[in-house]
């Protein structure tokens, strides 16, 4: 029934009776309380603006920079992904994805008939001459720093030459910084310049992922206005409940982010000491919530994990990397380390 | 400036200020009560099942017939739509539309890379031998009764046909029914069969327009399928409050429905009259909450109204319909009554 390892859907949903899921890629932790505070008042029940309420979008641009003008709120990352692709690009266009990528990408890449161009990276590192090379021809590139599936932060000198690069070329940056949060071991550094679309949402920073609100931000105009007039017809505004949730926490106090970084250092800490006493070739993550473990015969093992230990893994090829699987460290401690134990007995077995 | 008029979007948002709207096509009437009494302690906050939640999907089975696995919840009945599009179709394939029509279909046809082509009316009801012209060599036809803009519904007799029809030429019946509950002449007709695609939404029976809770339903289950994996990509779960509450919504009686309606039938009486006894020419409508009178130049017509009378109406053009505007009734009787005698005013000088 390994046959049945076609895509994550399989484990979706999938919980209870012992389980251990290194599964899905959500925050565990509830989010900030506020959050929460308004819903007994709340009445609202009319159409909000298409690009997003004021207040968020203003509070946005306080943290990014630019006019609440430059942001619009969307339904998740996902849809902030997707709108911009239906914005920018016509069908045959090129988009150059570094690998590996996060699982989405490449679908919604097809289903919007572009044609993905793929960069190899060294561990987890974009190699810029490669980049150089591929990125010729690109109408855009997609860049997702800190990483889902490899938890890799890019260097700031990479990140420099891909503005330069991109600048030179005219190519579209789109930035999916969904995890620029969750960095261990510098500060963030955001992509910019008029060419970059920035991608992120509340779903990881705040662990609102149900919620679905995740927006983009462009200095470009034209841009803007593209993906307001799709989602007009597309989706229209976002919910406008879960816009006024988000407002609330961008007022939550920058110690909460701090004290979520610190949270989930310790399991990354636990998850890749434990995964490297195993005897496993892996990358330490520097950001993100993942580790991308190389293994022998990834099928069976995320099979026999989940068949015979209770232990759910993703497969690397979801995220073009065939020789490895993929571990999620959105659990506790205790957890993992039975999560552990468990791989620990099918490595031996 | 009349070269503003380009679409709806300069009008939305636009409100006060002695401003009376028969512009955008929301009720103006909360939803239920029970809708809101949930929020207190809800704390959900993760990732929720891609087509939906089982209640929501298991409550419209109930109203529906088929099984919860029939149906996906979506971001209001655009997205709906624009999946149903986006799994069905490729570039190039044709969709049929009965004119006059809803101003995001065409839109939403050209950034999906569909070709329209178009049957037309008579007092807009769909003349069925020209439907049968036009449907051949179509890949799916949309259907929209009642409708907006002309807020006419439909004959059964014709639906039936168009069943027939399409079954047979094996085209797909994409069914907007957002209106289905509004009708003023007769119990709604729900198209039916292995070939129809349902598109409904809590936006207009509920008045929950700003929550975004639509949804489709079929009983094929590879355009179930395909939906649900574009939209694991495109934008993941909807809403997940938002979803609990549309399920409060799906436990309120009948009779809210049928207040709502009796509501919404006195002020199409007054604004039906009313537009008659100014000398236009229009349909009666028999359900939603929309007319189409005939004008003399329409963009004056709306521009002066909007610009001297602080009255906004909307362009027929939108709608395919250039001779016409757009006046939605979604606003109490006193400003309904208010806002023919600033039409008269306009119509006098």
């Amino acid at each position: 029934m390994k046959d049945k390892l076609l895509s994550p859907s399989i484990f979706i949903g999938v919980q209870g009776d012992g389980m251990i899921s290194f599964g899905s890629g959500q925050p565990d932790l509830p989010p900030p309380e506020r959050v929460f505070r308004i819903l007994p008042k709340y009445r609202q029940f009319k159409y909000g603006l298409i690009p997003g309420q004021v207040n968020l979008r203003k509070a946005l641009a306080k943290q990014y920079g630019g006019t609440a003008d430059d942001f619009v709120i969307t339904n998740g990352a996902s849809e902030a992904l997707d709108l911009t692709f239906r914005s920018i690009c016509k069908p045959g266009d090129k988009i150059l994805l570094h690998k590996p990528y996060y699982y989405s990408y490449l679908p919604m890449i097809n289903f919007n008939n572009l044609e993905p161009v793929f960069t190899e990276t060294i561990r987890g590192k974009i190699d810029i001459s490669d980049f150089d090379n591929k990125v010729r021809g690109c109408k855009a590139v997609l860049i997702n720093s800190p990483s889902n599936p490899t938890g890799r932060v890019q260097e700031v000198s990479t990140l420099k030459e891909i503005e330069r690069l991109c600048s030179d070329l005219d190519i579209t940056i789109i930035s999916d910084e969904v995890y620029k949060d969750l960095i261990y071991v510098r500060e963030n550094y955001m992509l910019k310049g008029p060419q970059v679309v920035t991608i992120n949402s509340f779903s990881k920073t705040f662990a609102m992922c149900g919620l679905r609100i995740g927006y983009l931000y462009s200095n470009d105009r034209s841009i803007v206005d593209d993906v307001i007039e799709i989602k007009t017809h597309s989706s229209m505004n976002t919910n406008i409940l879960g816009q006024e949730m988000a407002y609330e926490a961008t007022k939550v106090p920058s110690a909460y982010v701090d004290n979520q970084v610190a949270i989930w250092k310790e399991r990354r800490d636990v998850v890749y000491k434990g995964l490297m006493d195993l005897g496993l070739e892996l990358w330490n993550p520097e950001g993100a919530f993942y580790v991308l473990p190389k293994v022998k015969d990834p099928r069976k093992m995320v099979w026999d994990l989940f068949k015979k230990h209770k232990v759910i893994t993703y497969l690397g090829e979801w995220f073009g990397a065939p020789d490895r699987i993929r571990l999620s460290y959105a659990l506790d401690v205790d957890k993992i380390e039975e999560g552990l134990s468990r791989i620990e007995k099918y490595l031996d077995s």
